[in-house]
């Protein structure tokens, strides 16, 4: 039993972080008035010019070349990015625990494997990849934001950490979630709230913000996130990287901890996100190139496909056809989120492709069963891990009373196993509709297949003020339907183009305010994603057609 | 609503089967003294000597290869098959419903497509398959042995009877269930009871029991049945034909009729029941080939692996190493069991291949935590569907009171949604120790692979008396765990060799009972078959292994 109160827990567990970073690399914040920290990475003076340069790159395919040459050692690339880190933290507040000198050890291992046999030891050979705060590593803590949670030491590898380790991957962060994890900004009340680097009074999103938020300041290149209803999506989107949401038991997911263990209905997947799309390709690659059925009992026996990502059966990707949908008919997207969509469709015309328009088909229903799923426990997940008195979090307003729940956030009365087996036959009846409607679009789209893959938004809003996120409409179907699901980066809001039209029928309480939350000139620069999905199991091609879209938006 | 009583609807529904069945086709029945009535199919005078020929082929390839060449056209193969599976009903009670009108125009029109276009139409051209009455067929009703489902006509066939049409597939039967399918015997208050042709007061096994009867007189050479915790292999070893339970999600299940709907920790896998192994083989690549993941949204996308099929990871399967399963240490096989086992054992050591003793691993907390999971919703599944008044049928013992309850069969305390997400993540639990355990052993066989497959019994016990039948502690660990279990026909019982022995000190009262049960005089005769199991999603390797399994066997 703990003889300390969870505010002391807390509050050592915090002077423990702190003291876990170097010293030296620590830097005089920024006034709090300075709301856009991006550029202090670059401008504070604590990273070397070649830091700076090894930092700066974007393609992970690079790094791994330039680790592979041993042009850029393993113990350089580690140390700038542990500062990196260290400096993005300080600015965001996105890290959760420092694993520096298992870190430095290993790259100084790499380095030795490398030099002595001329060869690498996997394919991440080197390059250090952060981890959302849900993957134990053996001896160390994951409090994933649970005072209840603290001084839990992990005796055991998940079994990602373990295939990253064999695959050389250096790891060297864990990042900050929210608490409970079912929340699309990230707080708790161990760590604290993690803010967008382009504006500290926003949110980077969440549940794996702390990912997108060390990312977006290139304190990370590759990290590991997981996503039950958009927690890698949404955070991605917010931030301007991509974020990947392969379909369930794809990934190994084996020994992580998690909220709502044991639900499989609609299950977290977890997945990378990066700063660049081959980062997210390679760290498919490579997790499947080691088995992860050998690990993980639930993981499908089905490594990478080359065919699938070549898009042999869809004429080698060179016409494919689209579904674009530019509204769920629930929330009207903001117009910098309908002009990225605009601009993709021109793209890809422009390319060579075609598409079709996507009508959303039983969204909400797909949303409700969804969340009807995840509460059926009445809570009680939740008050399993709330025992040391720490309160629920209720909302992610900073002005909120914590105490007070909002409506959405209210539990529900439990379900039995029973009503539980009903729900899982909605969803799958669902499923069947979504299947047969997609499959009957071979009839439109002039390729004589059903559509290659859909475009649409990730969030009708670029990243909102904290408290201000909705419901994730656009990202949780996709989850009830087990699509995977990747996030690209798009484009950025320019006040000058996406003026706010004037509006005075909505669709919902919720479109009026999506509405009136928009405010051009505030989110100038804010990055737009969009998400690029496709049928159960289709991981290799949707990464495809990813580097397709991304092409098409390039030469426009 | 119903006028009449569920009696009388049973009566209806009774007398409008028998009256299906074309009078030309009905024989004396056997006098009830006559156990045994495996020959009656031949010795019946009903049969041509053509009709015969086909029906008498166990081989799966060969008939579809005659077909194919026309040689026996399909409305002639088809119209022996109706024939022989009515006097089968007649003599095991195995039908719960016949579509000859549907068969023999779908085979007319197979006939005139080969005719036409010198090719055929799919992978199963002209050849009957059977079904288990669970698969709904459009405009027909689909009971599963309920009262209550009695007139509930299907407006949609399932997946699977739309992938086996597009295969060429001509369907014509469909076969009984016992009542809430949950049971290794086969009787329900609708059609009754299924017996064994071997002898009558035996039971074919349950749930695929009217399958694994009917096949067994070969009034089918291919038959589709599910399986949740051995209702396709305790059937297929009682009857002495091949089984196959895939994993979950490898077969498509959308749009079956089934007990405990909505459950999907430990889900039904539906899968073939053959007289041949290259039917099983033939009916799971001919389901592949039509991307079953495009009818039904939870099958995963894998199509048959032509690579692992060819062993080509475990030296093209020269040499291969097998754990045997002698015991479960729950109930000691009877020594017709043992002997199979040792049979099986000393045939691949003659064919190059090794073996280790493989230890049962929380085989009885696999079985334990599957029953709390398919409990778990107290019964209310079952309830739903006994609505007419129709009682729960508490005993396959013909002896019993269908009224009184037996220990093993009461119903639990309903459980919660959360409840049953822990008894979720007990279930990942267990599986990933086994997972590890299988992994280990690479340091044991020789080949530098863990072992290759795994063999064990399907039960302590040949096909039983009715009611006689234990907990199925040798099949469900498999369910548990999503192993793929493919069962093959080893050998008959030789009452000569396989003596009882004498024993006094027993594992548990039910191994006491298995023991007491053995009577080698008794069951002379009956059919004795083994498991072959392999890890999760590897149903190519299990097939391949399993052809190597009877070619070993064959050549002793």
């Amino acid at each position: 039993m703990p003889t300390s109160s969870w505010q002391e827990q807390v509050a050592d567990k915090r002077r423990r972080l702190q003291e876990s970073l170097p010293k030296e690399w620590l830097i005089t914040p920024p006034p709090d008035d300075q709301l856009n920290r991006m550029d202090v990475p670059e401008t504070c003076g604590l990273l070397t010019p070649r830091e700076l340069e090894i930092t700066n790159k974007a393609d992970v395919a690079v790094v791994l070349q330039k680790l592979a040459s041993a042009e850029w050692s393993s113990v350089e690339v580690t140390t700038a990015f542990c500062k990196r880190a260290v400096i993005a933290h300080q600015l965001t507040n996105c890290l959760a625990e420092v694993l520096f000198d298992r870190a430095l050890r290993r790259a100084t291992e790499l380095d030795g494997y490398l030099a002595k046999h001329g060869s690498v030891i996997g394919p991440l050979h080197g390059l250090p990849v952060s981890l959302k705060d849900q993957f134990p590593i053996a001896g160390l803590e994951t409090t994933m934001g649970y005072a209840a949670w603290i001084g839990k030491v992990a005796t055991e590898d998940a079994a990602l950490v373990q295939l990253l380790d064999d695959s050389g991957a250096v790891l060297y962060v864990r990042t900050n979630v929210p608490q409970t994890l079912m929340w699309g900004e990230t707080h708790n009340n161990v760590f604290g709230r993690t803010v967008h680097p382009l504006n500290i009074n926003h949110t980077p999103g969440g549940s794996s913000g702390g990912e997108s938020a060390l990312i977006a300041q290139h304190g990370s290149l590759l990290g590991v996130g997981s996503d039950i209803g958009g927690s890698i999506r949404v955070p991605s989107h917010f931030c301007g990287i991509f974020g990947f949401k392969p379909s369930s038991y794809r990934l190994p997911s084996y020994g992580i901890v998690n909220s709502l263990e044991g639900q499989e209905i609609i299950p977290t997947s977890i997945g990378p996100l990066s700063t660049s799309l081959t980062g997210i390709k390679l760290f498919m690659q490579a997790i499947l190139s080691k088995e992860p059925w050998r690990k993980d009992p639930n993981t499908i026996r089905a490594s990478w496909d080359a065919n699938a990502y070549a898009l042999k059966d869809r004429g080698d990707g060179q016409k494919l056809c689209f579904g674009i949908l530019s509204s769920d008919g629930i929330m009207t997207p903001q117009p910098p989120v309908q002009r990225a969509l605009e601009e993709t469709k021109q793209a890809l015309l422009r390319a060579g492709h075609a598409f079709i328009d996507w009508k959303p088909l039983k969204h909400a229903e797909l949303v409700a069963n969804a969340r009807s799923i995840w509460l059926s426990d009445g809570g009680a997940d939740y008050k399993e891990a709330l025992v040391t008195g720490e309160h629920l979090i209720n909302s992610m307003d900073p002005e909120a009373d914590p105490m007070d729940v909002p409506v959405f956030r209210r539990p529900r009365d439990p379900l039995s196993a029973f009503q539980l087996w009903k729900l899982s036959k909605e969803r799958s009846d669902l499923r069947k509709e979504y299947l047969d409607y997609w499959e009957s679009t071979a009839a439109m789209t002039g390729t004589g297949r059903p559509v290659d893959a859909l475009i649409c938004p990730v969030a009708p809003y670029p990243a909102v003020r904290h408290g201000q996120t909705r419901s994730s409409f656009y990202t949780i179907p996709w989850n009830t339907l087990n699509y995977p699901s990747l996030v690209i980066p798009v484009t950025r809001v320019n006040p000058s183009i996406d003026t706010k039209p004037t509006r005075s029928e909505f669709l919902s309480a919720d479109d009026e305010a999506v509405y009136n939350m928009y405010d051009p000139e505030h989110c100038s620069g804010f990055p737009i994603g969009l998400q690029i999905v496709g049928q159960a199991y289709q991981e290799e091609a949707v990464l495809a057609v990813g580097e397709i879209v991304m092409a098409a938006l390039r030469t426009q």
